[in-house]
């Protein structure tokens, strides 16, 4: 793997090989000994052109429990506010011999343009509505482990699970980055949003979709609300807050249709009152906080598997004895 | 020690053990080799609602002095601006898997409700117009030095001496927490206030108060001026900078009625001239800019206190032996 | 060397000195393991009062790979904006222990002020349109390496060769530096900009000037781009920008008029289209790149430099010993 961009660029063997090494480094996060040794030496530049706080302390959290070093770099204290482009913006970073480049953009395929000018490994950390490849591998970590959890069967994976993705699927890249992963994955997924929120060529997505939220519910594994970003929402007719929540909330009458083993995602921060409410967040079944922690161990994994060289990786060996003496 | 939220929490052997080995943090400071390996593998965030570059800078120091990571995270910069609400950022922060959380937040108590939400340890670097205890305990350390080289003395410490908190004691979070500490350590404190920044339950306070400054100056042991926050002082009357100046500054004249042994303190940033002068900000018994450089020798001492687990503190062979191998 | 602050005050051979370790540090740049142990335990302050995302990351990673300790401070998040002096933010902060700060600040002299402040080293990183120092150290060592891969000779250097700085040389601290710089190493500097854009005290300075571009640049062999910096224009005559670019661009059909040899420099971030073509700024000539690749280079040197001890500088052993185990 040289850069992580989409999705759709990973193979069901390549993603099952990242969610297996975040396993392992979810022992080192709940251990007192944090620290592996693996990627001491190696520089990982956080260039974020967005604001975001949970996204970017966890690739640096990541980097460092690696042993990388981390510098953050963010467009309100950088050259684009002189004008300068994004290509040189990245040649820049690039020459200054950095490793990894972690981007997050408002344009829709930055980071793959990027990707064609440095030699370093670039991860798309979310570009406009595209694509965010590690939320998604984040939430089938989560959902594999809930899987695993529910039924008491250490080798349950997402075959015969119906996933139902519900909201702003136009605007969000957390939602194309999933149905990707998990169809890949082999679950089933539905796409539940008001018919001007589902983007206009979803007929040719190979998922199911839906308008109505009610009749979904009763048949799915898991649900994963999505952030209303009204940020975006312009040129159009949109639901008022209120209608969207009557309509597309996970309000706490919802929570009765849902099977009582279903997993409860959002991708954060949440909008509680709007697209969920707080008994849905702060449910028993609620994998939203699960979802925080397996991003870490999931980046932690990304960044090793770009750049923790060419040798087989051999995650227990990793830790045992590495782990041991960092 | 779970938290340090407030001073009020802290019994005098408590607040002794942490001035005490901030003692052995201070060589530290001020030897070649700077840094302890006592927090490696430790993840701590600097979690900032309000701008504080020297307090901020002064935790990060601290911190990475015992090789903790540090992560910082600024509200401009955050999921705070999309609508999270403090809890949703804290139960994300700690979902990480990091260790302590130092909060600075415009809202009094906001740091206490964060330690209701989150294993991770608590420090208030500041809240509101509550408390800021390690400005306390640094203030309170800067005395003890100042008392003991001023006498001779090696024991000497706050017994029998007489502190004034002088300025706008309304809305000090600074006078707040020193009260309390100063109290707790056996001190005399007089506050001094224009009767218009003069809290108005402070009639249930054990100290004394006093709106003259002049008369109290000659009895005191140290002086600690506030600095006037102009942006909180708004709905009343309140001086006008001159006649604050007259009337409660430190002026060159005034210098003259303190004790010669006495000292002067100022949390910072110091506006010079208006509650300072520059005579007595930069008078040989200003003792400014050591409570500068106590900040991070008592902010190693509490993260230690906090995060170095159950043994029990040696400084001694802290420092002896690990210090030399770091 | 005690200070960084101006090119004016490095003697031919301490200039030397620097650059001649650059060249080893560069050997660590392009190597799998990138850290050297020389500065752990010192801690480094950025301290930009201007926002500049390369300078500061360079430092930044320069600092890091010399596993130093490295504190970003800026202007916006700090005591500055509650009206705090530069001389007081410098005390603050030398106060906390640090070793060495790097200050990029809009003032000219500000550096130079700070460092008669502190006991910490001072670097300065760009102050207003007075100087830019290490920008001149990673021009000359850019150039010196051309020249040598030029020529095939191992020991040439710059003696004998004209380099021409072009366009905005008022306000451009680059140019001042590296004027200075450059002629300390051997090399002529010839001035290139319109009559508004030229120092008005030139006739002082050592160097040739010329307003005439397309006369000048057939005898170089090095011609430095300046970036135009329109914010700091008003109050006088200025070129437009079409104006600018037909007189002192480095347009497509100017790069004919070059001689094969001569490189082609530019401090970024660029202006393409303005003050240089893409043509120029990507042809094989263009040293854009390596100049931000030596860069870091010349920081990890200087920093070196100034708190790597008083041992003598023995790169290579520095390097082959202390980096296989770092």
């Amino acid at each position: 793997m040289r850069h992580l961009l989409s999705t759709a660029d990973l193979a069901r063997d390549e993603a099952e090989s990242i969610l297996d090494l975040a396993e392992e480094m979810k022992k080192v996060q709940s251990r007192r000994v944090k620290k592996l040794p693996a990627l001491r030496g190696r520089t990982i530049v956080n260039l974020f052109f967005e604001d975001s706080t949970r996204t970017r302390s966890s690739f640096e959290i990541a980097g460092k429990w690696l042993s990388a070093d981390v510098i953050n770099v963010s467009a309100k204290g950088s050259s684009v506010s002189k004008g300068e482009s994004l290509r040189d913006t990245v040649l820049t970073l690039s020459a200054m011999g950095i490793d990894a480049m972690v981007i997050r953009h408002p344009a829709s395929g930055a980071p793959a343009q990027a990707a064609g000018w440095t030699n370093a490994c670039v991860v798309n950390a979310g570009d406009g509505t595209h694509e965010h490849p590690t939320q998604a591998l984040l939430d089938a970590f989560t959902l594999r482990r809930h899987f695993r959890a529910a039924t008491g069967d250490p080798e349950a994976d997402w075959s015969g699970r119906t996933v139902a993705i519900v909201g702003d699927v136009t605007h969000s890249r957390v939602a194309r980055s999933n149905v990707l992963l998990l169809e890949t994955l082999g679950a089933e997924v539905v796409l539940v949003a008001p018919p001007t929120l589902m983007p206009s060529g979803v007929g040719t997505w190979s998922c199911r979709t839906s308008n109505d939220l009610d009749a979904v519910l009763p048949e799915v594994d898991a649900v994963m609300m999505l952030r209303v970003q009204r940020e975006r929402m312009h040129g159009g007719y949109f639901p008022t807050p209120r209608e969207y929540t009557v309509g597309y909330g996970l309000t706490r009458d919802r929570l009765a249709l849902l099977p009582e083993h279903a997993a409860i995602l959002h991708p954060g921060p949440m909008n509680r009152g709007l697209e969920i409410s707080a008994d849905a967040a702060d449910a028993a079944t609620s994998r939203v906080l699960d979802q925080v922690a397996a991003g870490v161990a999931i980046r932690m994994s990304v960044l090793y598997h770009l750049l923790g060289g060419d040798e087989k990786i051999d995650a227990t060996s990793l830790i045992g004895t590495k782990g041991q003496t960092a």
